[in-house]
């Protein structure tokens, strides 16, 4: 018996649970969770199913498709381990703590290779027998250096792209061609202190709590939907070093578990928002 | 145009979403927000959905009923708001948060009254209008003083009855008289620390995390389904008085979030347990 | 037995502790309580020192000041109830959880007045047998009005104001008038969402925890020595209306602990920061 | 020049920290980092001082215990990375969340080996260039079993020894024996859900939250000194299996952040409490 989930957006309109449903029973499938949501000022509808039972996946999305409002995106996803690819630099901390919990059989993906502007994290990547790929930077433009680790993602065609504290602005170029692809995290509690050593700039302002920021990425840095946040409290006694330390442990959970949303299919995007089913 | 909470519990079957929304798609209904839960382990459904329209009542009652299995429970609630009474003790904290909030029209609820076994908080209520029942236990037995207190509660008929720090034990007969309708809030982090003084026994045991349970109340002293749960730090400073006077902090957070819940007709229970939907 | 609160502030130098409590020990007082912080960086040293005993408290300061670096900053504080006035507008949440919290005993305080440019919170105020000023804003400047709330606030000569949700932009004599007096709730987690209607910001944002912020009035809005920082989680199904609701309690909870911390004389600052003792 | 930490556990007298502080400035020390707590129910007094500079180790504790009450514990503990030894079972989530740590350099510590009654985790600790060390239960008695491991542990002598998910009941020999020195992670929000399967426990009461606790191992099994706690929401969505993967993540963090106490010797024990200076 197959699993899948079903993901659908569109126009709100009366009747759409009604309607789906109505599909979903009469190929005599069973649902295993459901979940909507209705933006009654945007009149957007969403839907998330688990699904199982034998059908035909494409006269299903077909059936669905008919009784949406035109507006609409239907996604039929098997309930699988997805390949990842993962991006890094020097940092080891989120690295290997994605690496860690995939040994450990808490991640359901396969991480199909480790990307980096650096070499520094190769003994660490190879101790998981993780293929690493060091694309050096070296006489190379922004775009040129770019257009190198495309291609390196490209070989393993990877449904996600996490960058695991990758140190480098993206292009639009990169951003658009794996739009809804790539994850950050970024080490604030956004939209506190954008940009450069976060830490640093909430050392300077006195913070009682910092925190961490998954997001997709877009063109705009650090602007990209939110897919979770979580934070810690500091006080007066920590330096920005040790308010670094402390928000590494954050950062951790913040991306492994919007990591994991984004594997469970559960993350939909619109106005630069998530909705989270 | 009316708005209404229709609640489902029923034993699982395949379509029940897809029957239920055709229902509800025929009767012309608006589903304003929609959630469902099925416990597969135990073969249970539930549905909440939030509708708005005109239509019979009854008959849609009837027709929902007659689409389901047997083993159901079906309720339709006007999303007004509902008359509650509170029992309280001596202490004024947590009561004294639910009168503020009422005043600032954060409660949606009506406070009938407020009925007590002292007459220390007299003051207090009658700033806000609100009337104040002693009912003294002065030459009655528990039995004599709960018929006093029940015949007192029943001049209101409330949906519910919030125990806001009400140090008397109930019988049997009260409980079973008010079944479903008693909100408790416990001075722990149930189910650590049953019993008496909980904050004295948090502070022999040297936790580093207390908190506060609310509860529906049953039989089993301080084991009914669990509403809501919050806690906060304590450290080796802390004497029990002062975990004492954080906590109370924490129970008016949770007394008050399990009581919307409750106002807004989340809470479903089953196996000693509640789904929140 | 008289018990005192010991607060310095001055240039770092070896032997400060031996040297102070030194002194302390010659006069037979206790040390109830001891808490010092060194900013290295800064070269400060903080300490707070909760003592009792007999003695001439003239005598004690001048003699601990002979013991200290040129740079200093002595000051003895009785531990006693500290008169406080309240300034609000219309919002009756964050003052009537004030004005709860203070008839249950939860506040080592005496609200003296609560001021205000409206008229709307008086009913609720004089339930607690606590004057109200409304000192209208009609045919006033900003600077006449102010000076208006300045007569009012001086007449009961407190040691903290506490904006309770004041929305009215106050001048630099104002500020400056009242330095290291004036404690304001910033309804964001700051420095997110500076300015104004934060939770409609939040809410296009997409953010998934919002917070606030207690922190002394300075001359740059919202840029003032932050005390105080709480959060609660939040999600795609919240509106800005109930990202503002949310958003209250967590307004109130922070108030309430900034609040406490003054009065209880454990909030040191510097480089516009606070050190908390 | 040397750093070192101070460790003060005596009888509460008057002037303790003035004598204390002498003593530290007569030999020239730089005082970085003080705290005391004293508790008055017990009369106890705790210090912890951060101290460096040039000096005669033997000389200095000397002096310190003779200005002190007879009942006494004075330690001088330098700041150097300690050696320490995990023991595990099967499980690798806790024990690959340490080993990770280790290598990006977050645990100031030196991990001598692994020991367990099991072979499973040998691949994953081999990876890091750790000795592993299957000690066999096989027709052995308990007691020869922690014999063995007794020997192999006394092989690295090391300063903490921490149980990574050990799924062993140890005798009052081994704790005996290593009095101190042994720290737990236990799956429960302690005193909650003592004793076998708590996640199970949790889940059947149905709680709203669960919980972990690092704690010293007494003979009393879970009942040791709590070191640190956290928890995690949990809803009526989660199974008992996924209550157990959510409070995974609570485990590791918890057990390292109370490792991390230990090894910077912030805690100190009495009255089976934990002080945390």
């Amino acid at each position: 018996m197959d699993k899948f989930t079903l993901l659908i957006e569109t126009e709100d309109a009366k009747g759409l649970v009604y309607k789906v449903s109505k599909v979903l029973f009469e190929y005599g499938l069973n649902i295993d969770k459901n979940n909507e949501y209705v933006d009654s000022e945007e009149n957007k509808f969403f839907m998330r199913t688990e699904i199982s039972g034998e059908f035909n996946e494409a006269e299903l999305l077909n059936d669905i498709k008919s009784i949406l409002p035109a507006d609409q995106s239907v996604r039929l996803k098997p309930q699988i381990a997805k390949d990842i690819v993962l991006l890094a630099t020097k940092e080891s901390h989120v690295l290997g703590d994605l690496l860690i919990r995939y040994v450990s059989g808490e991640l359901n993906a396969n991480i199909k290779a480790v990307i980096s502007n650096h070499d520094h994290l190769r003994d660490l990547v190879e101790k998981f027998d993780i293929p690493y790929h060091f694309v050096d930077t070296k006489d190379l433009s922004r775009e040129d250096h770019e257009q190198k680790v495309i291609e390196q993602v490209d070989i393993y065609n990877p449904e996600i792209i996490v960058l695991a504290k990758y140190m480098r602005i993206l292009t639009p170029k990169f951003v658009g061609y794996y739009e809804g692809k790539v994850l950050n995290i970024h080490h604030s509690f956004l939209p506190a202190f954008i940009g450069a050593n976060p830490y640093k700039q909430a050392y300077d302002r006195g913070v009682k709590i910092i925190g961490a920021t998954a997001h997709y990425v877009t063109n705009d840095l650090d602007e990209g939907p939110i897919i979770y946040q979580d934070i810690t409290r500091v006080d007066h006694t920590y330096s920005w070093q040790k308010m670094r330390d402390a928000g590494r442990n954050v950062e951790k959970v913040v991306l492994s578990n919007a990591l994991n949303l984004l594997l469970e299919d559960r993350v939909l995007v619109y106005t630069n928002k998530t909705v989270i089913l």
